[in-house]
Parts: structure tokens; C-alpha cells; sequence
């Protein structure tokens, strides 16, 4: 099984498609050439291809595991990850002061993308230490920052997430983990975590975990809670990792997929920590990083899409049944369907995924506030649409390989069983469609318009070169407008109801934008066959979704857990 | 983990929804009487909730396994499948004659459900052999059926199906398996069969496996193929399981799911089989298996979906997280969305299924064409929505369970396992989409159109009560007929590439009804909150199913393999 990045796909998308050049054209951004980023992804896409992707199937195969308190990693894992930290991949778009590259977060999800196609279970890995890099950046003192940011930008040290504990999922307000000061300066962090990913490993010198956890006076709720950096061995005077800090890995999940992914029940007992941020206000910080993993979250769908298509089109042009012009079961017009939705489908959640990108970065370049409240707007959607995508055209191309598919030596089955994962962590899905639909209408839907005109402009100047396919988008733009104003008019459970359509029906809609820059883009070329495609036979389901968002909250909630039982 | 028979929804599907009073008014079926029929359910609804469901997750962490060439079936199997051949409940529906109980296929899809539902990978077993009984009463001779059926009714031995060789999975007539005569009425059969469910087990006294292979003047194709009963071990005399055959089981697949169903690649190496049917006439002969066997496969998607919403349930009612008045997480309105989708659509897929066994049981208690014909149009609609319903359904209550979901200690992600081979074997869910559009087209759409005829008078009757609901499934259904009109209308490339569109969008359209009728079945209950939900917020989504429905083959045709590749 080989995994081809598809440069030619991201060039499109960077010059055509999600506006690239506006970040190119930024002073912060000036040295992302276009020579440049080719440059970088060009060797991002040869590390992937040759390094990573091979080592993706020996992380089902010799899933990490404990012992002696320890993580051992999956087979080719350290050598892997040495691989991706010598190209300095950990952390593309780290501040040049600590030793990154400083390009734009655009160029960080392509990298992430094409190392999740290659070997999702090990890019975790570098994932959690690339939001930790970015909440230290906005949120730790100098001397935090002197000491810890170099280690995690080279790599050498991992970093991680601990929100979780077994009452505080979704609701993080509910967490009981304790910060006592000591006195100097530092704090003593006790409780237990769970499902933290890559909570310790074998090939760094140290792992940073980020803690969130309540200090003695701290109230109930997410307004008590503080962020604590708490390095698995503490660094001593030369900053080298020095004494075993008291926190420990409990056990490992036995999960469906990911199985080279440790996921940790983390046990901190007393165990040396300092403050990031202010007192109280780790929550902010913490969105830091949230925010930047959620974009993370939803290229994993993307990347794991990707890989998913790439087998299954490797299958069906070598697989022979019936006969066909072509020989294989690619001949086949349902082999098509299949094969076409995944291709379509992955473009459209890439190309949202990287829109918000260039949104961050333009945020970041200009302090624009049109920009920022794009990339909030944005986020939930390339979170949730990513994973939904990534777990559906998975199940596509599980599909394709027919019988095989259902047998694991297939490979198929494993990107199913690794991206199931994506729609629940980093706030379910759900829970983005309730962001979507809470928070990020709040500006009475400022940001959704802003959008949807840039789409109906952009659909009117295509009407002479697609007259069907400019219309289709237009309508469709016209229908969501429609619902967003009427989610905007009602109040919250009446939206919170209506939340995960609305938000489908918007991606839909935007994909069905994105597919009309290609294809004006490449009139002639597979992108607009494929961009025909899309519009006129997936984008259609909007039509659905945006009357099933229309409906509000009552009639749903009149339906009681009693009427739901058997 | 706790299983509950739904028996009321099922006494109501009888009642007001698929129409068993036609069948129990048959002289064939009149014993069939409403007390019979749910004395009989509930005897089966013990079974499956006392015995079967505490094996289910027996089978996922005690994989069958091959030792010296035997099977070894998964802890409590072979005392589950003893309360299964001891309470008559492997072939409910098989001749009277020969042992069975002679009840509708409507009661044996009931029953098959609720296996299904506690434990899914063990009723596999009893399926096959269902539809090997069915096989051999129509195809067999009567020294055959005699020897046999007694035997398989009780389920003292089991059948399996050997269809597939590597070479030949959907394409059936490519198959290579030779049967020589031996010149005393017999044959030796030889050849190596792969995705064998069940081709061994350690629990009864013979297996018995039918054969496609073909004779040494059977023409390529499927016009070449045969039909042959070969038993593991060859009846003596007596009838006993006498001699072992040369047959066996090779190796065991190593799957996605369903790890408690042995998956045999078996070597047939001059084994001794008897013909069933016509030389040369196999295909028919199987179909009549197959036809069988695709409502049980949608009967498997139904039932894995009613497991994976009751564990939902379970979960939603138990999980406290954030502040809801139900002081658990069922209390979230996008919660409840997400448990009264997989209701709503349980109970679709379910009415499809047992209106399909409805139909089935008309055609055979009377031979009315309409009914027969009725029987072979709902055929692909029931194996595919059912086997889809049963893979979203399962994939919806991973979700509900959040992080958790993923972790396979919890059980949900079991189902998804499971579930997911449904959509490919027997005959892949883009096969009977291809059928549906095909041959069942092939009337003309006469069948069709008396379905829908039948639809919008129901909706019409309904206006009254339910204005609302009665015009959204009249206008669905309108909507269908005029995509049907279509289609027939095409060649057949232009309708087998929209087939799977097509097909989904046909059995939203159904859902519709079925709800409709159970709403006015009981206009003040759960059944109307749900079907209200259904045909307001799920129905819609026909309307995109059937744009993409009505764009035929040639844009989709013009995306070249190139195209999809890198």
C-alpha cells in the first residue's frame, strides 16, 4: 500500500481556491513563497510517503502498550517520529524565536494532513505538542517560554492534553483536580485524567503535560479552573529533564482504532506543576489550544479521507469482476459513485478546513476582526465536517473493496476503526454544532452573511462559464441565508436543537462554493467534472438538512426518554 | 447490558402498520392467529433476553477460532444454539411436514430480529440454515428433503452457503469449482470456497454446505452452474452423520466484526455432493436462497440497530453531564436528536423489513402476481436500508456514548463492528440498488407506482388528523413517482448510475408511510411524536437523494479514473 500526497491538489487549492496569496501577501507571512511552500510540502510529502506511511499498519498490528509503567511504542514509531522531528514538522508554524519556522498555520494543516494519510496513530503525537507549543506561545512567562518552547519545537520534548476526568467530559466544568501552591512559586497538582492522548512515550526526553485543574479557592464550575504545565521529569539548573515528577500512567484504553495511539489514565499525585496563564483563567487558555486542535481535529478526517480514497482507488483498478471497458470494478458506475463522492467530498472538507486556516493566518497578520470572526465561525464547521467526512468516505471506501474490506489484513477497515474517534474528541460534534449555532451567531449572523455574500458574488461572476452549477450554488446560498436568519430570530434550545443539520448544511453549501473556484479555475480539467459532480449530486442534500434546521426545538423535546424506551 | 424484546412495536407493526390480518386471513396461514403469534414472540423474546444477549460479547473476546482444522465456537455458543434448536426457533417458517411450524416468514423475520438483537454473531448460524431449508423444499427431490430437512428444521445439523471463490464475488458466474458425475447418481465436488459464514461449528452433528460448481459441460457464465448438497459428513444408512466427506476448513478470516462467526475459506477436494435442482439451472435454484436470505440480512441491519439504540438509551439515561431537568445527558436536546433519529429510523428500516415478509407470505399463501411482484420489488430496499440503517444506527449510538463510545469495553462499538459487513454480503448494497432499477424496474414500474398509489391514498385518509404530516408524505411520494417515471424512462447505464440514490430515497419515501400509518394507528402516543419527528426532519432528506437520483450516467461516466487519482 503506498499513499501519494496530493501537491498537485494543494496547489489548487492554495492559488484557486481558499486565497493563499492574501497570506503570502502579509508582512508576518512574507517569506511563504510560493517557491517556498512548494519547497516545504514537496519534503513534507517525501517524509510522509517514504517514513510514515509505511509504519501505519504496525500500529494496529503492535498496538502501544504499558509496561512497567511505561509506554512502549508501536514498531518504527521512534524511528518515525525522529524522522518527523529532524524535518521540523513537529512545529511549522512555531515562532522563528524558539527555534520554528514561522510559516502560516495554512502550511502546518497541509503537513498535518498528509501526515495523518500517512500514519494517523504517530501523528497524534506531534499534533498535541503543536497546541501545547501555541498556548505556551500566547499564554506562559519568558522564563516558561525560554525553557520549554525550544525543547517542544525540535521535538525533543512531547507535549499533551489533560482535560478530561471521568465525570468532566464534555462538561470540563465539572472537574475535581487540585493545584496546591507551594510557596515558591510552583504547585503540587493531584487527580486523575483520562483519555489523554500520547500521555508518555518512548522516543521523547520528556513529556509536557498541560493540566487543567481548580486551586484552593477556586469556584465550581470553569471559572475556578487554572492551567498548569507539569513535565513528566522536571528540568533541572542546564534545563536537561531531571528527577521523575509524581504523576504516573495508570493504564491504557483498549479502543476501537488508533491502537498506536496510547491513550492514557493519567494519575497525578502532588506532582510539581506552574501556573500558565492567570489564576482562574485557564479556561482561555486552554481554548488556545482547543481552538488550534480543532482545526487539527477536523484535518485528521481530511487526511484520513485521503488515505481511505487512495486505497480504495488502488483497489478498484486492480480488482476484476464483470466485465467492464476498463478491465476492473472501476468500470462499474456504482464503483464511480463511490469512488467520485470520496474524491468530492474529501476536496470539499479540505478545502474548508484549509479556508479557515488562511482565516487564522490573516487574523493573525492583520489583527482584522472581519478575519477573526471568520475563523471562529469557521472552526466548528472544518472540525465537524472534517471528521463526519473522514469517518463517511472511510466507510466508502471500506465499501469498494467489497468482502475484503470486512477483513482487517485488507487495511480498509483500519482508517474506519482510527477516524471513528474524530467526531468526539476536541468537543464532540455536537458540541461544535452547538458553538456554531450558539456562540458564533451571537454577532446576529454578521459572520454566516459575510460568507454567504462572498459566495453569491462569487456564483454570479461563474454564470456565463456554468450557468448550471453557478445557479445551484446561488440557490443554495439563498436557502441557507433564509435558515440562518430564522435560527438568528429564535432563541437558544430552539437552535441548540437544529444545531448538527444546520451546521452539515452549511459545510454543504460551502463545498458546493469551493468545488465553483475550481472548477472555474480548471474549466476544463477533472475539477470541474468533479466540482459537477458535487453540485449537482451531493450539495442537493442540503435541501434536507436546512428543513430539518428549520424545525426547532419543540417538537423534538416533546419526545420523552419514555417514548424512546423499548 | 440488558436486551428488552420490543414486542409492543412489533404487536403494532402486525396490527396497523404492515398488514399481518391479510396473512392470518389465508387458509395457509390461518393458525396464525393474533394469540398465536404473540405467544410465540414472547416465548422467543425470553429466549433472546435470558440466554442469547449475555453471549453476545462472548463472541467479540472469544473469537471462534480454527484448532486442528475444527472450530471451535466462541464461550456459551453451543449452549445458546441449544435454546435456540430446542425452542423450534431456527425455522419457525419450515414445512410442518418436515418438523417446522409453518408460521409466516413474517413471524420467522420477527424472531430473527430479536436473535439478531442479542446476539447477532450466533444467529448467523440458524440463518443459513434457513435458507439452505428453503432451498432444498423447493429444489430438492424428496429422498433429499427427507434425509435433510428433518434434521436441519431441528437444527440437530446446520447448512451453509458456498458461493464465492476469490475470483468470483459479485460476479458470481465467474466461478471454477468443478463437480464430475461419479456415475451413481452422485458427484465429486472440488474447489475452494472463501467467505464461508458458519462453515464449521462445534455444537451440531453435521454441517451441511450447498455448493455452486459447475459441470464438466456447464457453459461460462452463470448459465453454467450447478447446484450441490454436500454434508461434512456423509449420512449413512441410518441417516446418521456417517463418514467425514473430503472437505474442510482451511483457514479463518481475520474481520472487522463479527468475530463469534467463524468466516471459513473452505477446500472441497473431491467431495462427495448430490445435485439439487436442474444441471446447469444452480443460479435459480440459490436465488431462491439468496431472496430469502437478503430480508434476513436486512433483518440483521434492523435488529443490530435496535441493540445499538437500546445501549444508547441505557447510556443517555445513566450519564450525568452539564445541567439538564432530566439530570442526565438525555436531557440534551442534540442527544435526544441523535436517540430519536435511530428510533425513528429502527422503526423504518424494521416496517420495510416485515412489509417485504408481508408480501412474501401473500405471494406464497395465494400466488397472486401482485403480491409476488410486490415481493421482489421490496427485496433490494429491505436488504440495503435495512443493512444502512443498521450501520448508522450503530454508528450514531457509538457517538451518544462520547468518549467512551470508542472504548471497546463499553460494547457500542461492537455493533458498528459487527453491522458493517451487512451492506456487502449478500449481494453489496450497490447490487441491489442495480436490481431494484433493473430487473424490478423492468414491469414497467408497475409495481412501483402500486406501491405509491397506495401511499397517497393513506395520505389522503390522513389529512384529517394530520394535515401537516399526511401533506409531507403525499408530496415525498409524488416526488418519487415522478423520479420512478424517469428512470423507467432511461436506458439502463443512466439508471444504474443513480441506483443507490434511488433506492435510499425510495425507502425514506416508505419510512414516511409507515410512520404515517403508525401515527394514525395511535394518534396521542410516542408513535406520533416519532413519526412527527421522522417525516418532518428525516423525510426531507429524499429530496436531495432524488435530485442526485434523476442525473443519470453520462457527467458521473465522464470523471475518468485519472481523474479520481492523484
Amino acid at each position: 500500500m503506498s499513499y501519494r500526497a496530493p501537491l498537485d491538489e494543494y496547489r489548487l487549492l492554495l492559488n484557486h481556491v481558499v486565497g493563499f496569496d492574501a497570506v503570502a501577501g502579509t508582512d508576518k507571512f512574507a517569506d511563504a513563497t510560493p517557491e517556498t511552500v512548494d519547497a516545504i510540502l514537496t519534503e513534507a510529502a517525501k517524509m510522509c510517503e517514504e517514513v510514515l506511511a509505511p509504519l501505519n499498519r504496525n500500529g494496529d498490528l503492535d498496538p502501544a502498550v504499558l509496561e512497567n509503567g511505561k509506554v512502549r511504542s508501536s514498531k518504527g514509531f521512534a524511528e518515525g517520529y525522529k524522522a518527523v522531528a529532524d524535518g521540523g514538522w513537529v512545529a511549522v508554524s512555531a515562532d522563528p524565536e524558539y527555534g520554528g519556522m514561522g510559516l502560516p498555520m495554512t502550511v502546518t494543516s497541509i503537513v498535518n494532513d498528509m501526515m495523518v494519510a500517512s500514519c494517523m496513530a504517530l501523528h497524534l503525537n506531534p499534533l498535541m505538542t503543536q497546541g501545547q507549543i501555541e498556548a505556551l506561545e500566547h499564554h506562559a512567562s519568558d522564563a516558561i517560554k525560554d525553557l520549554y518552547l525550544p525543547k517542544l519545537v525540535t521535538g525533543e520534548w512531547a507535549g499533551t492534553m489533560n482535560l478530561t476526568e471521568p465525570q468532566a467530559g464534555s462538561d470540563v466544568g465539572a472537574l475535581s483536580s487540585k493545584a496546591e501552591p507551594n510557596g515558591d512559586g510552583t504547585y503540587s497538582v493531584t487527580g486523575q485524567k483520562i483519555f489523554i492522548s500520547w500521555g508518555d512515550n518512548d522516543f521523547t526526553e520528556n513529556v509536557c503535560h498541560l493540566v487543567l485543574a481548580r486551586l484552593p479557592d477556586g469556584v465550581p464550575g470553569t471559572k475556578g479552573i487554572s492551567l498548569f504545565l507539569v513535565p513528566r521529569n522536571i528540568p533541572d539548573e542546564t534545563g536537561a529533564p531531571g528527577t521523575a515528577n509524581s504523576l504516573k500512567v495508570v493504564s491504557l484504553e483498549h479502543k476501537l482504532g488508533l491502537h498506536g495511539s496510547p491513550t492514557c489514565v493519567m494519575a497525578f499525585e502532588g506532582a510539581k506543576g506552574w501556573l500558565i496563564g492567570k489564576e482562574n483563567d485557564g479556561m482561555r487558555a486552554m481554548f488556545t489550544m482547543m481552538n488550534n486542535a480543532r482545526l487539527g481535529v477536523g484535518v485528521q478526517g481530511v487526511g484520513t479521507a485521503e488515505g481511505a480514497t487512495q486505497k480504495a482507488m488502488e483497489y478498484a483498478l486492480e480488482r476484476k469482476q464483470g466485465h467492464t471497458q476498463e478491465g476492473t470494478i472501476i468500470g462499474h458506475a456504482d464503483v464511480r459513485r463511490m469512488l467520485a463522492t470520496m474524491k468530492a467530498d474529501t476536496f470539499a472538507a479540505r478545502s474548508i478546513a484549509l479556508s479557515l486556516a488562511v482565516a487564522i493566518d490573516m487574523s493573525n497578520a492583520t489583527g482584522d476582526a472581519e478575519w477573526k470572526a471568520r475563523a471562529a465561525f469557521l472552526t466548528p464547521i472544518a472540525k465537524a465536517f472534517g471528521t463526519d467526512t473522514g469517518i463517511d468516505v472511510a466507510n466508502i471506501g471500506l465499501q469498494v473493496h467489497g468482502g475484503m474490506g470486512f477483513v482487517e489484513e485488507t487495511g480498509a477497515a483500519q482508517y474506519v476503526r482510527d477516524v471513528r474517534v474524530t467526531s468526539i474528541y476536541e468537543g464532540t460534534n455536537g458540541i461544535q454544532a452547538m458553538d456554531l449555532v450558539g456562540r458564533k451567531l451571537m454577532d446576529g449572523g454578521e459572520a454566516a452573511y459575510r460568507l454567504l455574500d462572498e459566495i453569491e458574488a462569487f456564483a454570479e461572476g461563474a454564470r456565463t462559464t456554468f450557468p448550471e452549477l453557478a445557479e445551484l450554488v446561488w440557490q443554495s446560498s439563498e436557502n441557507l441565508r433564509e435558515t440562518t436568519e430564522a435560527l438568528v430570530a429564535r432563541d437558544m434550545p430552539d437552535r441548540f436543537a437544529v444545531a448538527v443539520p444546520f451546521l452539515r448544511g452549511f459545510a454543504r453549501v460551502l463545498g458546493g462554493y469551493f468545488h465553483l473556484c475550481a472548477a472555474m479555475a480548471k474549466p476544463d480539467r477533472a475539477e470541474a467534472r468533479i466540482a459537477r459532480f458535487y453540485i449537482t449530486r451531493l450539495l442537493p442534500e442540503h435541501v434536507g438538512l436546512l428543513a430539518h434546521a428549520r424545525e426547532g426545538a419543540a417538537d423534538l423535546m416533546a419526545i420523552s426518554p419514555d417514548d424512546l424506551a423499548v
